[in-house]
């Protein structure tokens, strides 16, 4: 009987090759032999999982855009405290931001992915549904504030999910760049999402 | 006589060719002799301005900071209307965003110079003045819209400004990506600013 491999376990191995492998600069340096040496495994092996970089590309993306996901989803769920909602947007943005190396990490590789997908229409299809997913669940918790009066009555919740979610977005890629620090960026997150409250 | 060259001219003309030449995912294939090409000079001319292609790359991220910050100098100074300080803070986003092709491929190659700085301490500190720069204009513009009455008294104008910057550079790449079109990224910032009036 042929030993059974996991297939979807081999395929999230490889793309923990590619994530190592990406430069903020990109994936152009990262061929497939040179995924395969990473992977500690034969070029064969890699071809049979993919058949192209753009193929392995788009796995990598949505791997890990799942396990940030997965990350946000439980931090969520764990956020404890009186103002509810602010707490779980406020450890939603923490886990999304480059603040220890796994993060940096995601962080540089997914700069990477992004500048892919900048002419490549599938990715960005698969980057445009994970910010829809995103976008949705932010404006979900932003209603149920208002509803439970921890946020003004007054807010837009479809563009304050934008605002919220380009400005964690852009601290991220400062604080990546070193241009702010964890501090800063902290406080400007703490602050604005304070001033979505009741006076 | 030898004939007079203009050397800033020349350096601008060069760093115009490494633009052009900047794709999304670095600067890496931009070799000195594909810049020579671009910019119709041989080689020996490239090397007698630059002695490095490090050194190039510094000078096109000051040629570049210098483009988008005459822009948005000019942009608060003709913004009219009313509500002035929130006038010319829009102004100053449209001018950041990449909302047609030259400001395009002003972001696109912006990425390309910020992905090679994440690595090269001297590239980030040049980032870092231009980031002071425009945060401390950001922020007198808060200060005196807060003085004026037309900004809510209580903000705090440092984390003020380095929200909004930030919402707009995220924005930004979302624009970049088509993640989000433009009537939706322009709605969100207006927005923004509108809550920073009082009520």
């Amino acid at each position: 009987m042929p030993k059974q491999v996991d297939h979807d376990e081999r395929r999230r191995h490889i793309a923990e090759a590619v994530l190592r492998l990406a430069s903020p600069e990109g994936l152009d340096r990262a061929r497939l032999r040179d995924v395969a040496a990473e992977a500690g495994i034969s070029l064969g092996s890699v071809q049979h999982y993919f058949r192209s970089k753009d193929e392995m590309v788009l796995y990598v993306v949505r791997h890990l855009g799942k396990r940030v996901t997965e990350r946000i989803l439980s931090g969520m769920c764990e956020a404890p405290g009186t103002s509810r909602v602010r707490s779980i947007l406020m450890s939603m943005a923490t886990e999304m931001l480059p603040l220890d190396d796994q993060r940096r990490a995601e962080r540089r590789a997914s700069r990477a992915l992004t500048a892919r997908a900048i002419d490549a229409p599938e990715l960005i299809e698969e980057l445009r549904q994970g910010d829809r997913w995103l976008h949705e669940r932010v404006m979900e918790l932003i209603e149920q504030g208002r509803r439970d009066g921890e946020l003004r009555p007054e807010l837009d919740p479809a563009l304050e999910a934008v605002a919220l979610l380009a400005m964690i977005d852009g601290l991220g890629g400062d604080l990546l760049l070193g241009v702010r620090d964890p501090g800063e960026t902290l406080a400007a997150i703490r602050y604005h999402l304070d001033r979505l409250g009741p006076p």
